[in-house]
């Protein structure tokens, strides 16, 4: 399964970010956010602030188990893990839906920057689509 | 111990969001996030989106523990538990350092949406600042 | 909204670590763990091992959402933030019910060593019962 | 680097939950918790404890880092995510090291049933030792 990539467009604070889709299979996706100047950590400076990161964590994972449940589901809870700063440039994120059940789906999601290092780990849980 | 307020100023990410610190007392911070339409969830929706949240929710972890170490410190792992979906209009975060010990510190944070709902809960760990 | 404390003794994990129910009240529980020498991190040593503490989060959030949902009810996942080493000697553990929603529930937990010092503060989030 | 396999007999907590160590290299631990009859979640059940689960992910982790440090470190935080029930018979986890800077470290966990399912995935930070 896959969900419509027209829901991404729909998201006004996915177009304020800027988040690209790279591609989307069953259970997995993956998103680009482009760099910007707003997304240092100081003015000027070679890092990104975590937030970015959080935000494109979030997105990520969310899709990943939208893959699954065909749309977008609110989330119910989500940790990120920083494990070395991120580099000015773009960040890549992949997202794998490591559970898709009937009460909840579990995504986990890696971030990677421009240099393509693992710069954190993020994993969510996703209350299912209710059964109508 | 306080940090000072235009560490704020001089962060790009926290203008692109336009964060504002409301006060600062000695292990408590309190922000607010003035509602743009950039924040709903879809266009014209009534809710706003979760990465919103979790936005305010990591710098105000991270400034609850700067009062204490006196300057932002790097995020180490960060948690958010999404209690109601956030109405449309502003949110308010209060952080409070839990923790600030020599290895790191721990902030917990609450976000009220316009109603004065609760709507999130969040918890961080932050890197102490190395002693010289 | 109660649970029967008769729950707690017929779960051989809780008689096992001899967890006692100290009170319940209406989305509030408080727990004690009788201290054993088999709980210490070394032969001898002056410090409780942390998974111990992390056994007494676990049941102290379960039972707290139970308060709102007549029975315990399965984890779907439990975090706990270790802000100093557990003395010696019993812990005791309040649990809070902050959330008890249709599909989850959400509780609280602190705990506290013999000396009363806060040793641990937990967050876990639990699969509300399906209605039927 | 490995870490001393005494280190794990010295821990009474470990000795009275009787886990074993089933193989140890760098960065990667695999540890056994033999089925007891304490630890199901009521008398007769085929259904193991989630907090026995939760102190098996709790002592992998910890081994997974003490691999690259060289012996166990305290437990910053800990997450444990139920992906499925675990049903009764021996436990088998893997843990890894996914990072093991100067600050702290973090670990990876699964843990499969006697079937062979992942019932749980963990993550943990832990102190690093301090530099004399």
């Amino acid at each position: 399964m896959t969900f419509d990539p027209a829901e991404l467009e729909r998201s006004p604070y996915a177009r304020f970010l800027r988040v690209t889709l790279v591609r989307q299979e069953d259970g997995l996706v993956e998103f680009r956010l482009p760099f910007r100047e707003e997304f240092v950590r100081g003015d000027g400076a070679d890092w990104l602030h975590g937030g970015v990161v959080a935000a494109l964590v979030d997105i990520t994972g969310d899709f990943a188990v939208a893959t699954r449940y065909g749309s977008g589901v609110p989330t119910i809870d989500l940790r990120i893990d920083y494990l070395r700063p991120a580099r000015r440039g773009d960040l890549v994120a992949l997202g794998r839906a490591v559970r898709a059940g009937r009460t909840v789906g579990v995504a986990d999601i890696e971030v990677r920057d421009a240099r393509g290092d693992l710069v954190a780990v993020g994993r969510g849980v996703y209350a299912a689509p209710r059964q109508g």
